[in-house]
């Protein structure tokens, strides 16, 4: 039993991932894979969550002759740790049932068929939840908050971009989309675990 | 408590709605509005249904003169209809908690606050459901079952851009966005219920 959770920003999708992981009883998985790859590349998780978040760096020609030029097939370094979160996703999956919030996995982990969620809600829902849980969002205005929400949802849409064949969001991918508006997650969570059971037991 | 669920053919998003309708001891809302509509109109349910899902003619200008043109502002007969089956669906949601599928309900109801289901399904499982329910698409081949799908679905879309802001279909537009694909509706029907019941309890 593996569920992948995609999310916009702010909709609470990680809240989603964590309360559904508690309701289970199943593993869930996030933060773990930056601080691995950080570890094994001796770098800041924050620089490795930075060059995941930017997507693949275009390879260019790095040498021009006068009547030929040439590619160097150097991976990028973001294409490099991509590939390391795919494999480490592969990895904890294969482990047993879990949770995983992000990183494409609905795509990664495509052929374990997970149960795909979406988290998404209106703007003023994000807007709220953000301001009442992110407290680094604190300092930003109301137009800031919104424009920070679109590019992270951007970033988000052109990482799954470069794995999917579908976009990013589009409802076809996923076996649930939830909006979260107008209510607490933790109230509904239940019924939401309830419907992943059953859809478990039931489909073909 | 009023339900919409819009749904692309051969999702099973009219059998979601009556199943849910019985499970919720609801009035359950479809043909009677065309049968109403037809019995005033002394026209064919057939036809008004057909006017409807082709939506409204665009006025075009019926005298021009050198210097000056007029509109004559004639509804077309579908905007006619369309217009009386808003009122009749505005109607039949005061008389009390009712479901309704399509026509664009969640739009006309809007204020009623209503909890709105969009009901979709991969491609592969909507041919198999349409083989096995519907006896009318029998005689035809899976392209012309395929074509006839999408056709009747940009016929909704086409209908609901007229009243909605956002496009049919975009799940912004819904609360919950379910697929239907791999399992029979009648297996998973409780825990949408109970979903709802739950949104209609805890939401703010």
């Amino acid at each position: 039993m593996i569920i992948t959770v995609s999310r916009e920003f702010g909709s609470g999708g990680r809240e989603v991932g964590k309360r559904l992981a508690d309701e289970l009883s199943m593993n869930y998985i996030d933060r773990e894979i930056i601080t691995t790859i950080a570890n094994e590349n001796n770098m800041h998780e924050d620089v490795v969550e930075e060059t995941l978040s930017k997507g693949v760096i275009p390879q260019i020609p790095v040498h021009f002759g006068r009547t030929f030029y040439q590619y160097q097939p150097i991976p990028s370094l973001s294409s490099q740790l991509s590939a390391r979160q795919h494999t480490l996703i592969r990895e904890l999956a294969q482990k047993g049932d879990c949770i995983i919030v992000g990183r494409a996995a609905d795509v990664v982990l495509e052929d374990y068929d997970p149960f795909r969620i979406f988290v998404y809600a209106d703007l003023s829902s994000k807007l709220e939840r953000c301001r009442r849980l992110g407290p680094e969002e604190e300092a930003l205005s109301d137009h800031e908050l919104e424009r920070k929400m679109k590019r992270v949802d951007s970033e988000r849409a052109r990482y799954y971009a470069l794995y999917g064949s579908t976009p990013w969001g589009d409802k076809s991918n996923y076996d649930l989309c939830i909006n979260t508006s107008q209510y607490e997650i933790k109230d509904i969570i239940e019924e939401i675990a309830d419907y992943i059971r059953r859809w478990y037991i039931v489909r073909k």
